[in-house]
């Protein structure tokens, strides 16, 4: 798994009780994997359809460096399934897991389309020169 | 179920294809219900344990009066669970519904220690007089 | 009055003197006007025309639980009434009252235009089945 | 009365209608007036205590500048009394004008406490070298 | 220089070492200065081109009270450069200087475009009546 | 140059003219940066000090990917500077470059330390296993 966007928690995140706020994390879970998608489908045109159960294994407070780790698990036809961890970039411990993230892929209609890829693009994925 | 907290879709909250962004509205659902489990346990010190699959019916657009419904399923010694569907005020068309969000009840110290709730405790819940 | 939509003071929303920021909470409260008004006539194209006297009784600190409540107090030919009351959802202590908050309804070109209605539709408003 | 604070209205400040939404121009006016409350008492716990009849005399669309205009009319033993317009930093055009925001001087422990003051100090309240 | 805009550091502004996030400086600052450029230029389709060094003198914390000076110094054919200071609105220490902001004025296809100005026009930048 | 932290474009962050708004962009790569310096210094005790030339390339609108490239170009005693490009993550064109950023290690009291870091440490800065 590729750990890409990195966020530092800043007072703005946290809850009253001065941890990280789980909708907070879960708003830049879905924009981690929508920009994954996009990169993976060549498409912008993406909606989220289906998010499977969410583990909150640890929290997080202000000052931890976190980092979202997305991963493609499966190419449907008009879908694309991902898998996601957050965890604390300095300790590695897991804060939370996703096994599963579907998004579909639609045409300027809104309807749902093939994307035509059947395996993870690295060319774009990636941080190479 | 009991819908109370509405929202009014502003261009701030919209993804770049023009309707609501998926990790605005799971950020909102995650505040409500906190809301409605602090209400029922009493208690202000909570976290969010575990949510269930979350499947994303239809969108919603600028302009759009949505409100959010929870209900609470099941009281454990520790946690309190609760379902939850969003859907538009206007039409009453479901936006998203989720099965289980699961929230633990914690001590001083942050470990999870009994409520004593057993039921719905409707004279903080609800609107009456 | 009906008190609909509840929010959880958290860090983001309070003053550097450690109290929710007037300013945020002033927000909070024409949006939910806004909704209650666009439910009850039915149109979504309302502007705000008079907000009256805002008295602030008391604050709220983080972590606090408060519940907006509205209710409409006359029906203009154009235009609706509105009287507020912000309240801590958990001690039911009053944090702010207006008396007054007009709104006026306008036709596609943005002109009043008459909305027709002259009583509380519950229908809408409530959270009945 | 002197016009300091300018906000360039973006798409984040709009109502679903396209026009400034007014609770984030309420937000922008309580914490112009706080600041011209503090400068003057020389204190920063201040709270508001009473804000009087807000008139929206015109709307702001993407692209505005608009410009807050405050000024102190009446120095009370404890509190401050000001006055405010918001308008068009182009056009010159009135947008709202709000007749008295009252603030109140406290002491560290939250109580109102004498300011002292009795007339605008305009050596912290202008822009001069 | 004139100090028009003013800022009231809260939570939401901080970094996790309790001082004012350097990224939401610059965000005020580049909004400061590109209303600047408009009311100079009378064209509100203008963009940032260059910023010259950015020298952090202090920092500022919760409750501080910041004001932002910017003043044009040269104006070229189709841009215009500012400079700029933010500084404690109480104290007058400087927070913050940058030497020259570029911004160069655009025609409705976007493209720079003579603005026809030579100097600082005082009818439009100032807070007289 | 390594590039991790992706953005997608939305609504809130556009300028009125439907394009990134600068400020925002800045405010992206001020946070990129400190948690850049943060994970090679192994300190979250660091401020900004000094931040060069800024050249705006190009722009972005909504709906587009941006990554942010950093790279560490200089280890002082106490300070490290940075190099950042920020580019379109599908075309790979160039948004805006920074030739140098320099974080200054502090200690508890605030003072200037030496970090006794001389090169890039990989193992905080991949994504590797």
């Amino acid at each position: 798994m590729n750990f890409h966007t990195r966020k530092w928690v800043k007072p703005e995140d946290l809850n009253p009780n001065g941890t990280l706020f789980g909708g907070t994390l879960l708003r830049w879970i879905d924009e981690e994997a929508v920009i994954y998608a996009i990169v993976q489908l060549g498409n912008s045109k993406i909606v989220t359809k289906f998010i499977s159960e969410i583990n909150f294994v640890s929290s997080a407070k202000a000052g931890d460096i976190i980092e979202l780790g997305i991963q493609a698990t499966h190419f449907g036809t008009t879908s694309i399934t991902l898998t996601c961890e957050v965890r604390n970039k300095i300790t590695r411990k897991s804060i939370l897991t996703i096994d599963k993230l579907v998004f579909v892929n639609l045409d300027e209609a809104g309807n749902p389309t093939p994307h035509g890829k059947t395996e993870i693009t690295y060319a774009f994925a990636g941080d190479r020169p």
